[in-house]
């Protein structure tokens, strides 16, 4: 009566042999973050060098090349070197990333990220011989960054292990928190050292506070406990009423008269000093990160050797019957009857009935954790809607990107809202307006 | 200033190369989807098998074994037959599936159906003895059938071309259709051949009546439109008005009074008549997601070939202006300014411009493809919700399946919101209680 016989090691499909190629697939994916996760380190290291040198080129260009000449020399020295670290740990998993591919969105971010970073140099040049305005280069790193922060995105929504996914979609919304900072930091020192804010300064430094808000929010809800309590305390400490004072002051008194520029060198470091904070917790989640991988990779190697030997000896009926007692799970499911049905006339012999347990015990994990991962999946995809929201708005109206964060949030707090839940609305409506 | 010079083909990472590599695992999931296919059909014809020996081997159950003996063992030899052809399929993909896993619940999912149909000789024994009786023969081949068919939903959710993933979604709903069809057939047959019907009989009928209606409206938002057409017209001939008269007849007499006999054998033969009409339907769903994967594939095919032309010939700047002007695309986009910026200071040279004007295009593809993609996914989305929501009410309530989906279907109709919209909400209900 034994028909399984080595099934699961032969080319001939089995149940057996599915299952544990089921179980491999796991493996495999687990098995590329722990790869990706080095990856995932050196483009947070890499932004947060891009986020430096943007921020010494400002000064640099803002002070006619009179102030961190050197300073911003140094950092750009430095985010090469970054920049280096980024694409040799991209070599290391270049052959798996581009033969086993798991997504090619995954892929055309990482092109679209490399391009621009080739372009790097040419923008030094362009810094260094004063060719260009602040705004401009602002823009040219912020698509940089952007491009970056898009491969950890595209890299979250492959994971299939929900704590993993969950701690990627932490790590997208702190790096993409730590770039409002950034990117309010930049706005903040146009306001201080061109001596006052403008509407338009107000609107965006509003804006990118709000937009940092949110992303910190969703960090509390997704990181490990010990990075939650990091960025906590960082966001309840002295700097941060500090930094509140300076926007207090700038956005209401920057509005009518000129300012002492020597806020603006207050503002830089105190934004910066952040920066940095934030950084630490991005290495907290990649620390957490890289151990949950490393976790769970042991747990699914074991496991699925485990899975091996069990089904190596349903080989041998004469001692079949011990080891098989530790799988009977219980817990109701849609078969339970059916399953019922089949070892009770005799048809789920002993053997049929275990692998009949394991398949079960696998469609069953694998139910749970798409279950579980679903939460993470939905906060990436509010994430995309609200971008794609922003930019129908953008097209549609023909307004700034500030000026569309603006409307989609006045809409839902008009309609006492989430501002995800009219992003949605929106681009459903779009979709139907098409 | 040519530093792109052959990158994308060695294993130094290059924009050129992760382009390519994007374009590539495109591909690979179209030639996937060619393999699939086959599986997909066999999976079809086996399932189609399976309910013709289920109706044949609940006659014969039925009567004793007075009737339908030769017929049932014909049919019974055409499914056996019928699952070699599945295994063979099977086992022509097996390297590939199990090697560059796609997805571990396809694998797991395709263990749980050959695991089941391990049993099927067992099975056949104990019918063949009449060591059953109907209702236990007809669940366990209802529980081989819908394993099966949740491979070809599994096998839908892979899909990453919108146009493949809507086609898959039509075939698992005409699937579905069909065997709630074959379960009507069995219901009204023990109605008719057991001279009444009680109300749990009706209640069953009604309920598996609903849910043909939504899966056909499903197949007719998602097939093509010769397949369509073809279920609309099977929808709307004259057997349909005959079988609507024999459940009325059934559920409305049959409720006071023993029914002929002779309604039972006419009952039969139209509703088979009716299942081998939707099997024609399924092969022109069939026919047409071969055609449009072929044709996809080919199209990929040349554009990567296109690609990689381009790509080798912006190796040479002599000759890199001519063609590049094909692919200058119009559209607005979020980085429309940062791209003129890049453009117009001198840092985009003509084979920069290019490269990033084949980045951004294959970006905008994917995310366009994403966008179409999502109308297929929640379709297969909403499926599972009402699946999950009819096991929470019937383990909450401790009901039967038809008594849940009653259930579901009261809520939706006294809140007027459409079903999907209910399981969805007492899905995650429950999670909050959770």
């Amino acid at each position: 009566m034994n028909t399984n016989k080595h099934r699961y090691s032969s080319d001939q499909p089995s149940a057996e042999a599915y299952l544990i190629a089921s179980r491999r697939c796991e493996l495999m994916n687990l098995q590329h973050f722990l790869q990706m996760g080095k990856l995932i380190q050196s483009i947070s290291n890499l932004v947060h060098g891009l986020q430096r040198e943007r921020g010494a080129s400002n000064i640099f260009l803002g002070s006619n090349g009179e102030k961190f000449g050197p300073e911003r020399k140094a950092i750009a020295e430095e985010s090469a070197q970054l920049r280096f670290v980024f694409e040799q740990a991209l070599a290391e998993i270049h052959v798996e990333l581009t033969t086993h591919s798991v997504s090619s969105h995954l892929l055309a971010h990482i092109a679209s990220a490399l391009h621009g970073l080739e372009s790097l140099p040419e923008l030094r040049k362009r810094i260094e011989t004063r060719a260009l305005k602040v705004p401009e280069a602002t823009e040219l790193f912020c698509t940089l960054i952007h491009r970056l922060i898009a491969v950890v995105f595209e890299a979250a929504d492959t994971a299939v292990d929900p704590s993993l996914a969950r701690l990627l979609v932490a790590m997208v919304h702190l790096m993409n928190g730590k770039e409002f900072c950034g990117q309010e930091r930049a706005t903040g020192s146009a306001g201080f050292s061109g001596g006052g804010f403008d509407t338009a300064l107000i609107q965006r430094m509003t804006h990118l506070v709000e937009a940092q808000e949110r992303c910190f929010e969703v960090v509390l809800g997704f990181a490990d406990e010990q990075s939650c309590q990091q960025l906590q305390s960082l966001l309840a400490n002295d700097r941060e009423k500090e930094i509140g004072r300076l926007r207090q002051f700038g956005c209401s008194v920057g509005r009518y008269k000129p300012l002492d520029s020597e806020l603006a060198d207050q503002w830089f470091a105190l934004m910066s000093e952040r920066m940095d904070e934030l950084k630490k917790v991005e290495e907290s989640v990649e620390t957490s990160f890289h151990g949950r991988c490393v976790e769970r990779f042991a747990e699914a190697r074991s496991s699925l050797a485990h899975h091996e030997t069990l089904i190596a000896s349903l080989d041998q009926p004469e001692d079949a019957t011990q080891p098989l007692l530790v799988l009977c799970e219980s817990g109701s499911n849609g078969e339970s009857r059916a399953s019922e049905a089949w070892s009770s006339g005799g048809i789920g012999q002993q053997s049929g009935r275990s692998i009949f347990d394991l398949v079960q015990e696998q469609s069953r994990r694998l139910q749970q954790m798409s279950e579980d991962l679903q939460g993470a999946k939905e906060a990436l995809e509010d994430r995309r809607t609200q971008e794609k929201a922003v930019l129908l708005l953008m097209n549609h109206r023909n307004i700034t990107n500030d000026e569309a964060h603006r409307v989609l949030r006045k809409l839902a707090m008009d309609q006492g809202k989430k501002l995800p839940e009219v992003a949605r609305a929106l681009v459903s409506m779009a979709d139907l307006l098409k």
